[in-house]
């Protein structure tokens, strides 16, 4: 389960604020080590389709503790892992999805933010990211 | 679309209060009017099956414009509307929605809340009501 | 996540024990607390229908911490959580779903079984648990 | 249905000591000739993703009776089964996914693995066939 209510929140409240800054209207969505809902925010004007892209981007990062892109590099046609995302009930393999793990090497949870080029996108979740660990598996052992 | 992501928040933290007042761990769950996802929390220790029931009960209190609660009284076996949940991807029929209604007779959104009895799922559901109008649909005409 | 894969191991092992000790043929499932797939067996001419029903009672259990057959109770017309079977994507909510609670009040997986009657479905569950923990919610506060 | 309860835990059973062996974490799925699960493990610190890529793997490999791989070279844009991964509730047709044949040409399940790279989960896959058969079709014809 690992992630606290309190930190989510302060995780959306930091992803709503980068997104502010650089005038961007997102869907963010944090969700515990098990891939569970834990806090969803859509801001004013986002786009609807954005709410499940938002999710699943975080599913994403969380079912395979790395970011969605990654997942994303793997699974073009001709790669390994060509068609992944009818795994899962669906996955989104492009930027934006980001796992969130502590300095122990334990999976926390994950974030995914949609709403604008996935530059942008990628760029909230980061600074979601930030407040409770890192999004980059650390070179020893990481653990669910 | 109507109830703004400022408002969302706020019925999310005067729900949370509210839990918090009376001892209890919810899911809570503010759609817009069009039944899309605006804002979720889901407090330390609450179910993990109440995501989706906090969700869905703000569908159904949504997509009706009335209590979830009502709707419940008239699915019952032998009544006019048995059945009704296996509509709209799944209904939650039991008291913990309300749809939020303003001053003038305008639906602007829904709040769903599950995670103790359905007396103090309605109870919690009720103060994030508040924040923003209504949830009794008033005598003249109501809109969308 | 919580329960480990030795213990998994463990709970089905001793859940098939008590299947072949009673004379029956079942399906059994262990989810983590998270309730993602942890551990799954049919033993040889178990119904092919009873392996969604053993995942699906596991779900239930883990979902809202308590015995699948409670949910039930509750869940009859008339009843308070009339029709809570229609969310999260299908509950089963009779008995054979037991959740794993360790001595310290925290959830830390569920069992599910299918197969028999009811009856035998919830013992074959009981001796899955007693491997790892209770499955009454100890009077302190529980906790995910 | 053809795969015993017991050869279903050998083959889990010889996955798992080969992951061990090569230092990987998977997901392993055993399925009978009908595509109905017979056994199932995650290994500690396995991908919660991979749960689902596992048993879809097996079962690509045996509502075909080829390797999920196999499918996957014929699903390429401009090959002629591209797109079958939208049949049959989802298919995942990257390598980890084989049949398990017996001697006398006839199908009696499939294995499913998931957790590394593809070249890790045909390894691990292979050691599991091996238990109980083979995974290349034999030349006279198979029969379910």
């Amino acid at each position: 389960m690992h992630v606290s209510f309190e930190v989510a929140q302060e995780i959306i409240e930091k992803a709503v604020e980068k997104s502010k800054e650089i005038g961007v209207k997102m869907c963010i969505a944090v969700l515990d080590s098990g891939g569970n809902l834990k806090s969803f925010t859509r801001m004013d004007d986002a786009w609807v389709g954005s709410i499940d892209i938002a999710i699943k981007k975080a599913k994403t990062a969380c079912y395979f503790a790395m970011p969605s892109g990654e997942i994303g590099k793997l699974s073009v046609p001709g790669s390994p892992l060509y068609g992944i995302e009818h795994s899962n009930d669906g996955l989104i393999t492009f930027p934006g999805g980001l796992p969130i793990v502590d300095e122990e090497g334990m999976l926390i949870g994950a974030i995914g933010v949609s709403g604008d080029t996935v530059e942008n996108d990628h760029l909230v979740a980061q600074a979601g990211v930030n407040v409770a660990g890192v999004c980059d598996i650390p070179k020893h052992p990481w653990r669910t």
